[in-house]
Formats: structure tokens, C-alpha cells, sequence
């Protein structure tokens, strides 16, 4: 009997739309939070921000329009960001003292719980996908330094000669970043510096993606080039499961830029998971309570995307302002840079 | 009113005992867990275990007399089997599969809320010292590698040779266990080789403390030397802060030992907080629905050691057998190292 009904309510709905039963995809992307101000940016600067976040909302958004797993958006996006120079990941990654990048990654699959991350790499092109290969073709979840390079090598991932993320941009800021130490913060009106070192924030730079598919799975992603001028292989949020990148189907999927140090003591990206699974709060209360509330209260700025698997996304911050945007319905990809937008 | 009623109360006390507003300082510790039954194992091994652990109790809970913080505590505890041979930490590490240590920890206050962590360090003679230098001496949570071991130095820690860390034991250990990756588990009957492949286990090596001082505060802190044979740079759960090692007063303290990849993907430590703070749950209750529930379902092993600020304590593990111990009175540490103990 109860098949029957079933059967009927499934026939029933198959003349409507064949899609009945299945989710509206939507993409949500971040370009890192900080010191984001409108007056420190031209309207060229602010015009090529949306440019590339609008292409990388498109680029995701298309593969889950066409029926591809969350998984494959949130890659999509996140290496449309890493292979901007204007995002501190992949090419754009900010310098270490030594002038390097170390760059980290991760991504989380709210289906399967799987997850993979890298740290500290320095030859990998887009560190998402080596990340992703780290969930996917190894038994591990976390691999850092040479041995991770090592291993994104042997299973296809491309790897570039270190110049290829030698900037002038990062370069010269590496220098400016460098004299800041010494000098302190240059108050002396040298608006190209301010900029710079507002724009590019030491903290805060981040690229990262959520996306919740047609078959009702979501999928979180990060990806960084660190702090400008960082050194002794300091590691952040990033690559840290339950604090930069979380991902589960009966939760949320969450993918926060911020002061890392601040978002991996709070546990950021599993607690807002934790206070919808045991405090019953909605996706927006939850990420609310933790960004707005429990992050002010401590000083950790920065902010969070996230979505669940009912399509409930949420984008708080606490900072000046944070390269975002969003997708749920083809050519109407949304992004926004500062606050009260 | 309320003010006389106060100090009322405080008079009265003080007539009774001077320490009535103070703790009675616990000490928790772990030296791994994993296929650690009584017949792998001679009565003199056994003798050698139980003799180690109840040496870090007793260092570690003569501080906590003497009035010193619960973090003192747990550094001396976990130097203790650091600098022991026996298990996977410090002198005792496993190698990696080119013959080398690389060690993680981690340590995190439950007062301050502040946390220290390193990875793929290979010659800090105790890793938790290191893991405390980042938390006290730097403004990051997390540093790795090369670079950690420099700020180390630079910080006073103890660099040794890494030829310290090469026992006869363990370069036995690699070399058994690369043959029995080629020859899967061998079941020839051997129980020498048997007995090291279970007591070693590849996965489940690690040791940490947790402890609640007399002024009420409690600290986690874990370290390890990973898995026998690991390549990549693989990093377990020990040095995520809220999957191995968490501690929060508001809540608990919690040190993990385990299959590493199920912990972080699980945010173990913090799992068990979050069911405390959010749903109510008593220490024990969020510890067993984490390790005996949640973890069982999906298949991984291992255990933890927690405590709260109220002095509540839990052990639960899910494998054959976890080296844990606790002292709460002095002279009188309690050892456990099989189920049913």
C-alpha cells in the first residue's frame, strides 16, 4: 500500500517537472575578508575584484547547472580565484620573508566526510586540487612541505617553477611589508603604500567556495597563500579541518578567511556546524553567533561562507569588508565587496 | 546586602578550610592506543609500561601540589614519556619510511584559550616544549617543519642530533613493516614480529596529558611520532587543535590517540566540547557518544583522555587497549592498559 502511494506521488510529480525532486544548485564564493574599504580602491581595482569573482561563480555554477557534484564547483571556482593574480592563493600568494610562497589547502565532501589538505607548499600550482588528490588518492587527510609536492606530483598535479608565483605586485609589497616592520605602520600620506597594505591585508587573504549540488550535497573549499612576509613555516586556518574547512551533509559546509590563528582556537568552521547539529540554530544564527558574536568578543576578524543542504546560505563578517558573491540561477552570479552592500 | 551575604559565606568557609575555594588538582595521561592485549605482551614489558606511566603521574602531580598551573603539569607528564623509549614520542618515534623522525604536538589552555601546535619537526628533543614556545613566544597557533624547528632554537628549546631518536628497536620496527607491506600482515606464527607489529602499532602511537590545577584551570597537551613508515609529510590529529588536543575551562580539556585521519575529520576534541557546551551532555556522556558511538560507526579506532574544570574525568576507548593512567591523591596513581581493566 505504502508503495503504491509512492509510486503514485513520484508519477504524479514526473508530469510537472522532472526535477521535482532534486536540489537548485547554488555557489558561494569568498575572495578573503580584511581591510576593505571603498576608498581604497579605484574603480578599475573594484571592477576587476567582481570581474574575476563573477567568472568563478560562473565557472562553478555552470557544472552544477549541468549536473556535476559540488565537489566539481567548488574546485572549478576556487582555481578560477588561484589562478588570479589579484587573490592571496596560488598565483597571487603573498611572499614569505624569504620570498617565497607557502601556500595550504583544503576541501571537505559533506556526503562522504572525506576530507584532504595541504600546507607549506611551494611548487604547486593550484593547491586545491592537490589537496583534493590527497583525499581522494591516498589514506591520509593532511600532508605538508616537500613530501606533499612529492606526492601531488606523482598522482598529475601541476607543479611550476617557483618564479611562476614571483609577481612584481607581491614583491614589491614583500619590500613595503618589510620596511612596515621596522618603521611601523607609514602614516606619512603615501596613499599608493596605504592602499596597498590595506588591500592586500597581511592576515586576511583567502580564496574559498561552497556549493550544494542538484542531488543535495555540499562541498567546502579554502585555499591560501599565508601571510605576507611569514616565517618558521607558520601554518593558519586554512588547511586545519573544523576551522578554515568543514563540510558535512546533516550540518553545513563552511569555508572562513580571517585571522587564522583566532579561527583555528574557536574551532570556527565546526562550531557553527556544532550549534545547528546540537543547539538547533539555524545555518544564519549559527554562523551569526560564532562570527559576529564569539569571534568579535575574542578580536579574531574575518568572516565565513557557508551553505547548508537545504540551500540556506549565510556570508557574515566582522571586518571592513569581504570579496563574496553567490549563484543560483545562470547568468545572475551576485558579488559584493564591502559592507552594507 | 548581597556583598555581606558574600563575604559571610567566605568567613564562614575559611573557619572550615583554607583551600575549600580551591580544586583538587587531577592529572590525566595517555601513551596511545591501539591492539594492546596481555598476550602480546611479557610480564616484564608490561612492568616497563605501567613503570613509565606512574613516573608522569607522579612528576607531573607533585607540581599540581606544589600549586603549580595544570600546563606545568602537563608538559612535565608528557616529557616523561617523551624521553622515554617506549612509546611513540619524543626518543621513542617511529620512523618515517626514509628512516627519519618527524614529530607533531600540540597544547592548548583552557584558561587563556590560547594553543601551540608544530608538525614534521625531526630533531626537537621534546616536541611539547616547542608546541609551547609557539603558543607563548609567538603570535601563530601552528608552525611546521624546518621552520618550527628554527624558531625552536631560537626560543632556547633542546635540538639534538637525529641520530637521538634512531633506537635499535625502531630501525627493526621499519624494516619488519616495510617487508610486511610488500608481504601484507604476516601470519607465520613469528609472535616477535607479531607482538611489535600490534604493540607498535602503525596508527595509534601518541602520548598527552590533561590536568585541572588547584585554581580551577584546565590544559590539554598530545605528542607523537606519527606512523611507521609514513611518507608524504603525513600528518595525523595530534596537532589539530580541536580534533587531537583541546581545552576550553568552559567545557574541557581532551587529548586524543588514534587512527588520525577518523579524528580530524570527526573534530573529535572539539565534538565532545560542543556536545557538552551545546547539548547538555556530561563530561563522560559527550566523551562516549564521541569515541564508543560516533567513531565505532564509522570505523575509527582509538581513544581519548578528558577532563572538566569540576575535576570529572573520562578514559573511553574503543580498541583493544589504551596506556592511560590518573593520579588524584599522592602516591596513589592508578595505570590501566587493557579493556576490562
Amino acid at each position: 500500500m505504502k508503495n503504491i502511494a509512492f509510486v503514485t506521488v513520484l508519477f504524479t510529480a514526473s508530469i510537472f517537472s522532472f526535477d521535482l525532486f532534486s536540489q537548485s544548485p547554488k555557489l558561494v564564493i569568498h575572495g578573503g575578508a580584511g581591510t576593505i574599504k571603498k576608498e581604497y580602491m579605484t574603480d578599475e581595482q573594484e571592477k576587476e575584484y567582481r570581474s574575476v569573482l563573477e567568472e568563478a561563480l560562473n565557472v562553478g555554477y555552470e557544472l552544477l547547472e549541468l549536473g556535476e557534484d559540488a565537489e566539481s564547483a567548488v574546485i572549478a571556482a576556487i582555481m578560477v580565484m588561484e589562478n588570479s593574480p589579484l587573490f592571496n592563493a596560488g598565483k597571487g600568494s603573498v611572499l614569505t620573508a624569504t620570498g617565497i610562497v607557502e601556500m595550504d589547502a583544503a576541501i571537505m565532501n559533506g556526503k562522504t566526510g572525506q576530507a584532504g589538505a595541504i600546507a607549506g607548499v611551494r611548487r604547486i600550482k593550484n593547491p586545491i586540487t592537490a589537496a583534493q588528490k590527497v583525499k581522494d588518492e591516498s589514506q591520509h587527510v593532511m600532508m605538508i612541505g616537500n613530501g606533499a609536492e612529492i606526492f601531488a606530483g606523482e598522482k598529475g598535479v601541476e607543479l611550476v617553477d617557483p618564479d611562476y608565483f614571483l609577481t612584481d605586485k607581491r614583491k614589491q609589497q614583500l619590500e613595503r611589508i618589510k620596511d612596515s616592520e621596522k618603521l611601523e605602520l607609514d602614516h606619512s600620506g603615501d596613499r599608493g603604500f596605504i592602499e596597498e597594505f590595506h588591500m592586500d591585508d597581511k592576515k586576511h587573504g583567502t580564496v574559498g567556495a561552497v556549493a550544494l549540488d542538484k542531488a543535495g550535497n555540499i562541498v567546502a573549499g579554502t585555499s591560501t597563500g599565508g601571510m605576507t612576509n611569514k616565517k618558521y613555516g607558520r601554518v593558519g586556518d586554512v588547511p586545519i579541518i573544523g576551522s578554515g574547512t568543514f563540510a558535512d551533509n546533516a550540518s553545513c559546509a563552511v569555508s572562513a578567511t580571517g585571522h587564522g590563528e583566532y579561527f583555528i582556537r574557536n574551532v570556527v568552521a565546526y562550531d557553527i556546524a556544532a550549534l545547528m547539529l546540537y543547539a538547533g540554530k539555524s545555518l544564519q544564527e549559527a554562523a551569526d553567533e560564532v562570527v559576529m558574536k564569539k569571534l568579535v568578543d575574542k578580536g579574531g576578524s574575518g568572516g565565513i561562507i557557508a551553505i547548508d543542504a537545504q540551500g540556506n546560505i549565510a556570508m557574515p563578517f566582522n571586518s571592513e569588508g569581504m570579496y563574496r558573491g553567490f549563484i543560483e540561477k545562470k547568468g545572475a552570479a551576485k558579488t559584493f565587496i564591502f559592507k552594507d552592500e
